[in-house]
This record gives structure tokens, C-alpha cells and sequence, in this order.
């Protein structure tokens, strides 16, 4: 077990991070293929303790079955007990992206712009890493190699804070990346810095000169203590309310298979529908079929006093207000008829939380309308919600999902992690002389 | 005067600001040639206005003066003045910034990537408008066009916030933008959003749902105020604390040159050089001459206790821990001798505010170590520190300096106002048919 694990008092957590800070910063200097090379250790590493993780993970499973029957509760911990456990198959997929991280482009010293300022005066804008990266995490085991993976790929360190009920399962993970760092060099070791206590959060958070990132993943009262406490910045996304507008010229087929599969395919996940928006003029062929297709796969239709009318004979509960702004993250949806697609557009920018939103139509010119005019990170035509996603973006590894626009947006892989320095190479000039007109800037882009 | 700067009461404001929302979806719809047009039309109002321009700035500049004499801040306002008062010469530079950047290439709509997730799949990331951004500045009355031109260029909406000192000249400047606006198209007025009062601030900050960025420009203090209190992305710099490192292999002549430029050209900007870190084995030959050339322009100089002992003949004010952490933005400097460059790395990296540093050396494998180890997002080899800036760097119109490494570092210019967005371009698809296997992801990339 790491010895850095065991500090507890938080001059010990300030020391641990400096030290994490001068790791990356060893990390940095490294070649890429040094950095893949810790990478690849580190895959081989999950793969030959694959009994021990499992082992661990079983612990800590128990343990949670335990509490949740002392606690009885039941379906909260069924959920946190499937994102918990892990398998044989899980771990074979964790070594599988971990190597496919190392296959990467390396992300470090691209020299993004070139511009002489005047001859011998030459301004590089060039990538490089954040410098330290805390990311605090609930049960999900994968988020250890998934970030580990990108952290060293792009020579930034790492704050990993996990949840108690994957204490065992993070031990083992950690401990085979802090191997393979080790086996680099001994030096290394501290670019992954684990902390265990509840209490460590807020430290972390207060933390702004020693790191950069914050990056919550767990649930959206979680994530919004994170973005209202943190002195650093945040990304991540506290809620995803996400709508389907089926347009006027939508095939109505598609419509219901589109809505269907975007809230019962998996209705916990932030890129889930909430609120479907149908436009007047298919209302009346659309939603029957839709509410029955939905109502048979359990889930609660509520509807707009307009649905209500129109579907008098099924079971419809009245929307209020309070719907528009909720994620239900369960099987609820509720729908809205809409005059027009402008007020389609209205509304989702009125109430969406910007995650992912999707117009059905067969007329393109509606369709890129839509897609440009709805403020959200993704935006989709004739496509489930659900395919807003790091791993089906084809991100490779995935740090997190970004609600906010500034940085990175949306699904976020490697250039989360990454940001730029400029770097200007000169011969002893003074601002002096320009400013008296000895000399004049050229600006030559090259 | 613009209807809009009367409103006063909060509720207004949400008002005003919800209408600059919906004006600025209308102008990034706009072709880049509309949106171009627009801008030309506002650098010829700046020209064709001059005399209204002066005579308001004249006002402006007496009111200042009036204060000054009552409150006897004569020094402080001086450089106030400096910076309030513009000229016929300062309102024709004023025109041409603006058309330099009608010149830039229209930075919306750019494809940055394209994934083909499958056949009929296909994933876009695409350059877009944040949306509405905040600039809260003092004095000085050429933000009002260069943050006015960034924004339409980019398809923003603008709320600006001026100082009490230039609110009449900023009332005739913005006033030609509303002007250039709606003779484009009436409903385009609101696209800028002007506000006057200082308690309109504290409002601004709390509007996370409708501004998407703060950007401050003042005093540290009131960038600091902003940072603390903003629950918007902030972009600016709290202090420059900037460090000039002298190599024991640099050239001695060109060193009193750089680090005399960087501190006396211009001893307010926060990119002028606040302490010398100097390394030991040149200290004895080097410091007697700058102190020399520092103090004789009228330099207070400081020195860590190997300065002083050194330099016992010379008045060496003896630095405190306190002066590390100072910003003077004065005739003010701290030297300290260190053992080697890694000292010096280190030491900034400690003390630095990460906005600009610079190594002196005849040795290219140190600058480059230097330049890579230090965290600031500008580093420097043999240039004075007051580089560091929009106009000098060729970004065309300055949105800020942003200290922060997210979203945009450095001097920033249009690219700070953009964002993307991903497009996914399908055919009805599911992600049930993915999980089931009955469809795998391709992730082409083009």
C-alpha cells in the first residue's frame, strides 16, 4: 500500500501535492516514448495482478452489500454496486485503453503558431502540460487507469481522490501505477498523489496554487459542491437535461425508436432525454404511439396542459415548472407541444443545462438551423442522445464531460489536460526601441 | 445616449442583457461579410465623430482634473488622466484596429475535426460564439472599439461596463457602435448592452445563465474583486509579478539593457520586471553596473542579503519575504542572487504570478531548459519582459491578459471568444444497436 495514502493531517496533503507538482514536472521532461513506456508498464501491470484487483473489488463489493442491507437501501446501492464491480472482461478493457492512450499522437511542445515579430524576434505559441490534475471520483474502479493514462500521456500529475466504497479496488489500481512510475524512476513515483478522506475534498479544492484542474465525477449534488467550493478551476457538468425536439418533418418511425432508445437504454446516464418538445403539426399522429411505446417500457410520461388534452385517455401527469428544470436521470420524460421550432429553440435554450440536444427532422435546412442556434456542447441530428460520450466519440480515454464552454466542452479526452505557453526567442531587444521607432514590428506569420 | 444606459433597476438589467442574448444569436448568423460590414461602419463613425469624441473626452479629462485638485490625489490621477485622454491621432489608431480586424479571417463555423463514428455517423467539432461576454474596465476608452470589433467579428453579444471617469466619452463610443449596428439592422442595437452604474458589477457577476464571460481590465485589486465574487468564467490577471533571470553565461551589456527596459520603459504595465534573480558566479562583475543604471534612473533597488553584503557601498534596501510577493508597479526592483538556474526556476515558480519571465543567456540548451520548466505563459530568451502584450504579439485587438492556463493564456485576442461545438450528423441511429453488438463504431477520422 502506498505510504502516501497513510498522511492524514493537511500540511502532509500541501506537501504531497508540491511534491506531485516537482514529479510532473520530471514527467514533462521525459520523451514520449519514455512516457509510453510507463504506460505500457503500467497495462502489462493491470493485466498480471488481474486476481488481485478482483479480490479487492470483491471486498469492497461485500462491503457495500453489507451496509446497503444495514441501511436498507436497497436500489441506490444496486446502481453504485454495478458501477463498482468490475470483472476479468473489465480488466482486459481498462489494459486495452491504457495501451491505446500510448498509441496516441504525443500531445507536448506542437508548435501551434509561429510568428517573427521583427527579424531575430520569434514568437512560438507551443503545448505543453497543465501541471497538476485533481480528480475526485465515485466508485467507477476504470477512472484510475483512464486518467492515470492521460495524466502521463501528457506529463501532467495527478490528485486522485476515490470514494470510500472503492477503497480496496483504487488501493490496487493505484499501487500497480505507482509501480510502473517506480520502475521508470524511483522520482516519479509522486506524480500520482492518492488521498482517501471525505475530508481531503475540501483541501484539495483550496488548493489553487498547486493545481490547475479540478475534474468532480459522481453524482450532480457532488459536482455542484465541487463548482461552488473550488478556488480552482472546474470541469465537469452538474446536470444534463437534454431534449429531443421531433420536427414537423420528422419520420415519426424513427421518432419513437430515437426517444425510446435515448431514455430507457440507460436513464441514469447524464446524456439521457428528459423532456421531448413534438412540433403541433405531428402531434396528434406522433404521440400516441410514442407515449404507449414509452408507457409499456415503465416510464412515467408527464406532459403540457396541450398533451394533456390532446392525450385525455392515457395517463399523462400535468407538468409544472419544477419539470422543465429537473433531470430525472429514471424512467420519467416529459413531453411538449411547441408551435414552432423556434420555440423549440427557445425553450431548450430557456431551460437545457447546454449537455446534448437533438432535432428529428428529414429537412436539412431545419436541421442545421437547430444545430447552430442551440447553445449546448453537442447537438445532434436524427441521433439518440445517448452517443454523447467520450469512448463513442472515439476520445480514446475520456477525463470527463465539460458543460461549460470555456477550455474543453463536451466529451474531453487528452487536450483537457493540455494548454499552451508562448515562448518568444530574442537577441537582447527592448520595447525601448520600438516604441521610439528605431524599430517596427513586421508580424510575419509563418 | 443610448436608451439602454438609463435602465437602472436590477430586473432591467436581466432584461437588457436576455435581449443581448437574442441579438447576438441574430448577429452570429450573419454572413462574416455582413458581420465585417458592421465593423467598417463603426471605424468610419469613429472618424466622422472625432470632434464629438474629443469634445467628450475633453470633459471627461476636466471632471478628472476637478476631482484631483479636491481630493489632492494629484499622482494617482495623473496616470488616470494618462490613460483617459485620448487625441485625434488616438481616435484614428481607434479606426484602424477596428478595420485590421474586419481584415482576420471569419473565425466562425471552422471545422476542427470530423469522425465518421460509422457510416452514416458522422461527428463534427466546430468553432461557435460563446455566446455574451462582460467587460468591466476602467479609463481608458480604446477598449470600448477593440472589445467592440472582437465581439462582432466572433458573434458575441457585449455588456460593458466603463468607468465614472470616461462616461462620456464611452457614451459617444458606444453610442457610434449602436449606431453601426442598427443601420445594419435595428434588432442588432442590443448586441452591445451598456451599463453605468458600479453596483450594476455585483449584478453582472451573479448572471452565470446569460453571460458566459467576465473579462475584467483595472486595477489588481478590482480584478482580484472580480476573481472572488464572479460566479462567470473570469479572464484576466490578478497581479504581474514578473522575474528577469540573469545566466552566468549572459551577455553583461545586453542584461543592464533588457532588465533597464523592462523596468523603466513603462514601471505601471504588469509586464514590467519586478525582481532580477541573478546567478552567482556573475553577481560580483554584473550587479555593481546595474544597480548603477537602475538607481541613476531612479530605481529603488532591493536585494536579498547576498545583494547587500555585496554591494555594501551601494544603497541596497534589504528585501523581505513580503517584497517575493509584491508587485511595485513602480520604480521599484528586487535583486537576488541564486546558485544556479534550477534555484531561480524554482524561485519563480514559488513567487511568480505565471504571466511572464525571462532568462538572459548566450547559452541556447538553458533557455531552452528555463523556457520549458518555468510555468508562466510567457517565456522569454533575451527579451525584455514588456513584450509580453496583444498588440506586440500581432493578435490584432487585445480581449485581455489572461494568468489563468484554461481557455486562453497569455495576450488574448479573437480566439478567447470562441468555443465549438460538436455536430453529430446521423440517420436515426441508437445506442442500443451499439451495446447489443448489432452495430460496431468505426471512428474514421478525415
Amino acid at each position: 500500500m502506498s505510504s502516501a495514502v497513510e498522511f492524514k493531517n493537511p500540511q502532509s496533503i500541501a506537501a504531497q501535492v508540491q511534491a506531485t507538482r516537482r514529479a510532473a514536472r520530471e514527467l514533462a521532461r521525459l520523451s514520449a516514448d519514455q512516457r509510453n513506456q510507463i504506460l505500457l508498464a503500467a497495462a502489462d501491470g493491470l493485466e498480471a495482478r488481474e486476481a488481485e484487483i478482483l479480490k479487492a473489488n470483491r471486498e469492497d463489493c461485500e462491503s457495500l452489500e453489507r451496509k446497503g442491507r444495514e441501511l436498507s437501501a436497497g436500489t441506490a446501492s444496486a446502481a453504485l454496486l454495478k458501477r463498482l464491480r468490475t470483472s476479468s472482461a473489465g480488466i482486459k478493457e481498462m489494459a486495452k485503453q491504457v495501451r491505446d492512450v500510448a498509441k496516441l499522437e504525443d500531445p507536448l511542445g506542437h508548435v501551434l503558431a509561429t510568428t517573427d515579430l521583427d527579424d531575430g524576434l520569434t514568437l512560438q505559441k507551443v503545448s505543453c502540460a497543465l501541471g497538476v490534475v485533481a480528480v475526485i471520483f465515485e466508485s467507477r474502479p476504470d477512472v484510475v487507469p483512464q486518467v492515470g493514462s492521460l495524466a502521463i500521456k501528457t506529463g501532467n500529475g495527478l490528485v486522485l481522490k476515490g470514494g470510500a466504497e472503492a477503497r480496496q479496488t483504487n488501493r490496487v489500481l493505484i499501487s500497480i501505477w505507482h509501480d510502473a512510475l517506480s520502475a521508470f524512476s524511483p522520482s516519479l513515483r509522486p506524480v500520482i498523489c492518492a488521498l482517501t478522506d471525505r475530508a481531503d475534498v475540501a483541501r484539495i479544492l483550496e488548493m489553487d496554487r498547486y493545481i490547475d484542474l479540478v475534474v468532480p465525477r459522481g453524482s450532480t449534488e457532488f459536482v455542484n459542491y465541487v463548482f461552488q467550493h473550488s478556488r480552482i478551476p472546474v470541469l465537469g457538468h452538474g446536470s444534463g437535461i437534454c431534449h429531443i425536439y421531433v420536427d414537423s418533418a420528422a419520420d415519426l418511425k424513427m421518432a419513437t425508436k430515437v426517444v425510446l432508445d435515448a431514455k430507457v437504454q440507460y436513464p441514469a446516464a447524464c446524456n439521457s432525454v428528459e423532456k421531448v418538445l413534438v412540433h403541433q403539426a405531428i402531434a396528434e399522429e406522433f404521440l400516441p404511439a410514442l407515449v404507449a411505446a414509452l408507457q409499456s417500457a415503465g416510464v412515467e410520461v408527464r406532459g403540457c396542459s396541450r398533451t394533456t388534452s390532446l392525450l385525455s385517455q392515457s395517463q399523462i401527469v400535468p407538468a409544472t415548472e419544477q419539470d422543465w428544470h429537473t433531470e430525472y436521470g429514471d424512467l420519467k420524460i416529459t413531453v411538449k407541444i411547441v408551435s414552432d421550432m423556434d420555440k423549440a429553440i427557445e425553450h431548450i435554450n430557456r431551460y437545457g443545462s447546454r449537455h446534448t440536444e437533438s432535432i428529428l427532422t428529414q429537412n436539412q435546412i431545419a436541421a442545421d438551423l437547430f444545430m447552430d442556434e442551440v447553445d449546448a456542447a453537442s447537438v445532434f441530428h436524427n441521433a439518440s442522445t445517448r452517443f454523447a460520450d467520450g469512448f463513442r466519440y472515439g476520445l480514446g480515454a475520456e477525463l470527463g464531460i465539460s458543460n461549460s464552454k470555456l477550455h474543453a466542452r463536451g466529451p474531453v479526452g487528452l487536450e483537457g489536460l493540455l494548454t499552451y505557453k508562448y515562448k518568444l526567442h530574442g537577441s537582447g531587444q527592448t520595447v525601448t526601441d520600438y516604441a521610439q521607432g528605431k524599430h517596427t514590428f513586421k508580424h510575419r506569420r509563418r
